[in-house]
């Protein structure tokens, strides 16, 4: 496997070099692989998340007005330590709180409430939220109860318009959990991915496989299928979604999100197919996020993920941010 | 090589019913496929371009207020034809003329030419310009002189915030042409893709070589070497590009293309050695734009293109669109 790199111990330092030398609102702490919004307004409550890398734009992508304002990045494939999360909310010290928004990895968690408590020890305000949209499976090789994958995504944008307006960190966190309480998402893959630091492949699919219900590190999903249309694709994989939650004449925003090494022109195909099995679902699409929101390398495939919308949620969603992953 | 997909007829069809269907402010010509801005303001200059699919967000995702007009897609890799350039030109049928910025190849440059004539003798006002950054090459299979690659994105950048000013077409071509006159450009492979409509590679590569130069339909380029350190790849591209344009002493744009199946990780590591290294040349880097703004299919690897600013083009750059793509 070929890859853009220099010293594979060097691989998330570098990148967030790259990352803070591109974007002149950002800023990294000091010996920690942590990045924040050096504009960040201390009155307003803090959104702050993180995780393994490998997944980008996640989370780093995602600081700005409006959405993160600040993300830890671990090695590639693993939970941040519990000292980076609290450099994290030590970078940007809200005056109102901190919501830590995690994806239900038992690492991630482990070390977020770790962080948790170490702050709150010295004071300092810090909720958490658990995001587990991933519908396929119930338990995994990085999780216990469902994973979090995309639908997190949803999470930074729709907290993060309500932080901004000021709101308190109980108001943050109970609109953070309501987007969680209502997003669902599935994802296939059509091949594994190399980890650099072992040099290995997370999995093996066989030239006319994919894999239903993938995580994004590679865990197995629910079962391997031949390759098929996307119309056939989308129709399973919107099912299991449909299953899991009532979506009955309800308006969604759906994420259509590409893994990393799969063409935009496909996710626009995909995105086209769900569109039309909505329909005849009878549920209204109030607005379309199509693009590499949460990738794993670079996985081909995609996943999908619907978030069932009132009034409050379509609101926050369609407020400006300046965060320019955000599509 | 697994894709997903319905017919392979149907791709570029259902990708733009997939893009009209997630985009509010976008509509399709009937008949051909050719989308254009509903809002876009009759009294501005339209600026159009297009070419071959399988280049995504190129070029429809770029339309919007502050960049295209309007946009065409031909077949993949292959040039659109003069009626849907016409088609094109007819939808969005500006008052103060239509500007088209077409890739230097072959067939993009013969069709949308003769659109221009089709559309002068109906009384239209259409001008060209013709993007060539690539250094890398001088004649290739699907081009005599240089090619357009990532540079384009560029022209409609900064020509669209021109346009956006009220500027007649005269003006916003000239400041075109300075753009296209201080880009330069060029591209490394990894790998090469498979041509859906033929399930042919479109060149191969074995498992330690890169290809320096290649084309974004994989045209050949300059030479193959044995994958090395990001550090001395980007030394080898940059020299290559300074050695075709002076840029002592001056601010540039820098984008960092990443041609689709290369992880966001690997272009922000680039990133940090290019920025790195033309801090060895005293080139000041003004703006960075890192991400997927030219692909070609799943192909890993990337381009850098450089763009000597002035202060006209420094401005023009920093003006806002509403084009989520733009980053």
């Amino acid at each position: 496997m070929k890859k853009i790199l220099n010293r594979t111990e060097d691989i998330v330092s570098e990148m967030i070099s790259g990352i803070i030398k591109t974007n002149k609102n950002l800023l990294k702490v000091p010996e920690f692989n942590v990045v924040y919004n050096k504009n960040f307004n201390k009155k307003k409550v803090a959104l702050i998340s993180g995780g393994g890398s490998g997944h980008e734009p996640v989370h780093i992508g995602y600081i700005g007005k409006g959405m993160l304002a600040a993300a830890i990045a671990g090695e590639i494939f693993t939970s941040p330590t519990p000292d980076q999360v609290e450099a994290a909310i030590n970078s940007v010290d809200s005056q109102k709180g901190t919501l830590l928004i995690i994806k239900n990895y038992t690492g991630d968690r482990l070390n977020f409430e770790i962080a948790q408590q170490l702050a709150q020890a010295n004071g300092k305000q810090v909720e958490t939220v658990l995001v587990d949209d991933d519908v396929a499976v119930e338990n995994s090789t990085y999780s216990i109860g469902r994973r979090g994958i995309a639908g997190t995504v949803f999470v930074h944008k729709i907290a993060g318009a309500k932080a901004e307006t000021g709101a308190e960190l109980s108001e943050v966190k109970r609109v953070a959990e309501k987007v969680i309480a209502n997003v669902r998402s599935f994802g296939i893959s059509l091949n594994s991915v190399y980890i650099p630091s072992t040099g290995k492949q997370s999995f093996t699919l066989a030239n006319n496989e994919i894999e239903f219900g993938l995580g994004i590190h590679g865990e197995p999903g629910i079962k391997r299928e031949k390759i098929k249309s996307s119309k056939e694709i989308v129709k399973e994989m919107v099912d299991l979604i449909l299953e899991d939650l009532d979506y009955t004449n309800s308006e969604v925003a759906l994420m259509v999100n590409g893994l990393g090494g799969t063409p935009e022109m496909e996710l626009f195909i995909a995105a086209n197919d769900i569109h039309n099995y909505l329909q005849t679902k009878n549920i209204t699409i109030y607005s379309s996020h199509v693009g590499n929101f949460m990738t794993s390398l670079e996985m081909q495939g995609f996943s999908i993920s619907l978030l069932k919308l009132d009034t409050e949620l379509k609101e926050l969603l369609d407020q400006p941010t300046e965060v320019k992953n955000w599509k």
